[in-house]
């Protein structure tokens, strides 16, 4: 099949390899044109606007864009998505973004007879590439429907959300919530017990040895034994705005997120001390500070 | 070898099972005598004291108690294990104490001459008879290496924590409390999504299939999705416990622990509306409850 | 002298009414033209548009509006103020708004050549009225000048809080978190005694007696050991946006708050529970139910 | 009137120096007698033995004991006020205890045929001695109505809690958990406004102009000011205490208290950095660390 898609950073140009890789054509249309190159070696088509990218797109358009700002940038407008694309054409929203953004956005495209699909996915691009990439789905059935051939060529799993979309957001949002509380609670009992005279590194092994034996704890739990926060997976600064998202749709929805408030003051308390750009597991280091362990 | 044991709860019952099944000769005493049936008909022996059960010990005797109480009324007086351990004796304390109060007991067991060495557990009595235990060692290194057989037969795996006995226990309510806060972080996480819209058991099946497949995340994502409280693993009273000793040792070692302080409140509201009894993942109810979607 | 005002909600009528008061002459403009009616009858002088306004203003606009969507709807666009002031003009913005939105505010301003003064107040609708009200004020030194007579004219008195408007925004919103801190405080503290078997009514007399003898605690602990939160003098709903005002402040300054979430949470909860039109104090409502107090 | 006094600390001596004023008969023992001398000088009665002071006491001892432990130790064993007061006899305990304790000291002395009132206080020796002290009174009536006159003759004003002493404790610790909850109330709005870019010298004249003048706001509001956390009215390591106290009344109560352990957290910083014997406003000076305002 034919789609377009917009938005080449990192997270967008695994994707587009990926849909190269299962023989799909790909219209590429991208704000600065030289993240383009590589694609468009490999045979995706160059769009020099994201009106034309909608024209050539047969009325499915994907987007992975990094922020609510971003996205709305290329929705609106007379040369925006909702302005060009067809009736019953489809806009798949693959970024992180805020529900409350999704849900406004689906409701301009319903207007203009489009659909908005949202799929934002739980991975990071090496997840990409290697097929490992989850996607939460969730928009009007026939959209999603339509979505589907493209989206099951760049994740390994999809899972259906509903059909409405601000749900997906609502769903990626809390995982990546539970993530940073994870992260936050490694931190308190790291320092717990190294202040209590154990070593960290133990504290490591019971951890991935037992009920906590996953991905996250393991990959994290490394990172806080060894205080390796300087290869960064996650800035701080992005954690940041996932948390804030998270909280602000939780406002939205009238849900109290003590937990989720802790690591917001973490993440700022981390950046404050400048921070920004170490990895998000910065916030065990903060902890260890408020602890007396540092500085 | 010769040990001597005292506690015969669920946890003691099964784990003198495990002693005697590695062939080791094991002196029990109970307060209450009905408890020590099934283990005497076993083979093991009994003591009608804790003088008797030091005395006929070979000078190592192994405890597991359920509270601080119940370990300082075994350890002091004219009858308890202090007076009567004979010296280079030694006490493995096995059940979840207050560092200070396993500290205070180490001083007045090395001024009798004897030692104690903490071996808190990870794990619940099914995992003591599937030979799954984890066991958390600390405490003086001929002590520890005298308790050794003993505790390798019991579990599958010691972790050494170093010498000092209070340092077994902060590693082990350090894991508890993480365990209270992915509890507590799953209770809010499912709150936003069914809030927002997506259904919980999507989000469970999300969890349990990336970053956090674990038996902690994969057993509390079940029974908070299908709302299970019921079903008792470990009770909301005991976690308050638990999380209470936490904030304790905390408190002892100057460490802020925010997110743990968290659980405790919410464990407390869950106390407040009559859930002491149910299991502690009735925190997530409890969080429901506040976030308006129950009563 | 001759000012202009837009935005006559209650806050707004009353301060015009002091300007009246004064013997300025006020140009005033409302979207919804019948809350003119009161002013027009004691002799302000109306504005057809913002336009229309500004045009008759010499160079001196205030302006009271209910949230920053308001705000910006009135100073941007081609009939918005910052088109149709002069060079040198001066808005003088003085409803509650976000800092960040107060500093973008400030630099279009300064883009057209005129300058945006903050003076958020401190106080309700009667406290205007009875010449109580305090302003903080902040903005370009000739600017704020120019605003004074007016401002002085409305407040009893004017607190500087320098050149960078913004400032006096966190100021403010800090003055209102510090209001919701104490109202979630005393929450706390009445349920403790109430569930420890003391009378509310006790405490009420302790606080207002004794150390935090003041406005805030006498009115808001009467409203608490009554609980009358159906006299509403602040929804619940507004502190809410106040609150999260604060939060989005202290996430751009980079300062964690958490206590301020610990109110965040329990607004959310009361209004989860239907709270949303009651007095903010029903925050210690919700905390009594979160500790089985009542229902 | 003729009344023992056990406990001659700084509140103590102060608490005597009022009764002998009003001419009542006070029979003092303290555990280090060189506290004794100024109130032998002005003719107070010594006894040599807690035994001597019961005996000599005509039914009534006040105590004024600076933890639990000192107040069991002056209650308990042969020597103690249990075994040495008369039937009828009336214990009357004024220092800052647990609730737990003190229910648990009522039902000891209750077995004895005592009464035990506790009379916890708002103040501090310098308001003793002005005659400005609050006494909250919780005991057996008729007990209660014995201590009466010499409780006057302390304090200024008598607040009754009813019969069951450990309520008084309860409204005492919630007193001064507010005063805690609004120190750290403060701390975080004045980092808000510093940090934002307004004098701290500012924000605090707006709270003691408005809403918040009362002693509370004025003296701390000055001290996070000025930053004078070298003065010690109150130090971080009693205030924890306190806190704690405050803490496990709830947990007993099943009361959760998010905006005391906020404050607990904070103090536990405070004293990982050093500040035990600071004055408890350091716990603003630890959030201006925590926002990146310090070191």
């Amino acid at each position: 099949m034919k789609v377009a898609f917009i938005g080449l950073g990192r997270m967008g140009q695994a994707m587009v390899h990926r849909l190269l890789d299962a023989g799909h054509q790909v219209v590429v249309y991208n704000r600065s044109v030289d993240k383009l190159k590589d694609v468009l070696d490999r045979g995706a088509i160059h769009a020099p606007s994201i009106r034309n990218a909608a024209a050539q797109s047969e009325g499915l358009v994907l987007s992975m864009l990094a922020d609510d700002k971003a996205l709305n940038a290329v929705a609106d407008g007379p040369e925006g998505l909702i302005a060009n694309l067809p009736a019953n054409g489809v806009h798949v929203a693959m970024g992180t973004h805020a529900v409350g953004t999704i849900r406004a956005l689906a409701a301009r495209h319903a207007q203009a007879g489009q659909s908005l699909v949202a799929a934002p996915v739980l991975g990071r691009p090496e997840a990409v590439t290697a097929g490992k990439l989850g996607i939460i789905v969730a928009g009007p059935a026939v959209a999603a429907e339509k979505a589907r051939p493209a989206l099951e060529s760049i994740g390994r799993r999809l899972f259906a959300a509903g059909e409405e979309p601000g749900a997906a957001l609502a769903v990626k949002l809390a995982n990546n919530m539970l993530l940073a509380c994870a992260i936050e609670a490694m931190g308190e009992a790291f320092s717990l017990v190294e202040k209590s005279g154990a070593p960290g590194a133990l504290f490591r092994e019971i951890l991935v040895d037992g009920m906590f034996a996953s991905p996250a704890y393991n990959a994290y739990s490394t990172i806080i034994a060894d205080k390796s926060y300087d290869k960064v997976g996650f800035t701080a600064a992005l954690a940041l705005k996932d948390v804030s998202l998270a909280l602000a749709a939780a406002e939205t929805a009238a849900v109290p997120l003590p937990s989720v408030s802790v690591c917001r003051d973490r993440l700022l308390s981390a950046i404050a001390h400048g921070g920004a750009e170490k990895d998000w597991a910065i916030m065990a280091h903060e902890q260890a500070i408020a602890s007396g362990l540092k500085g």
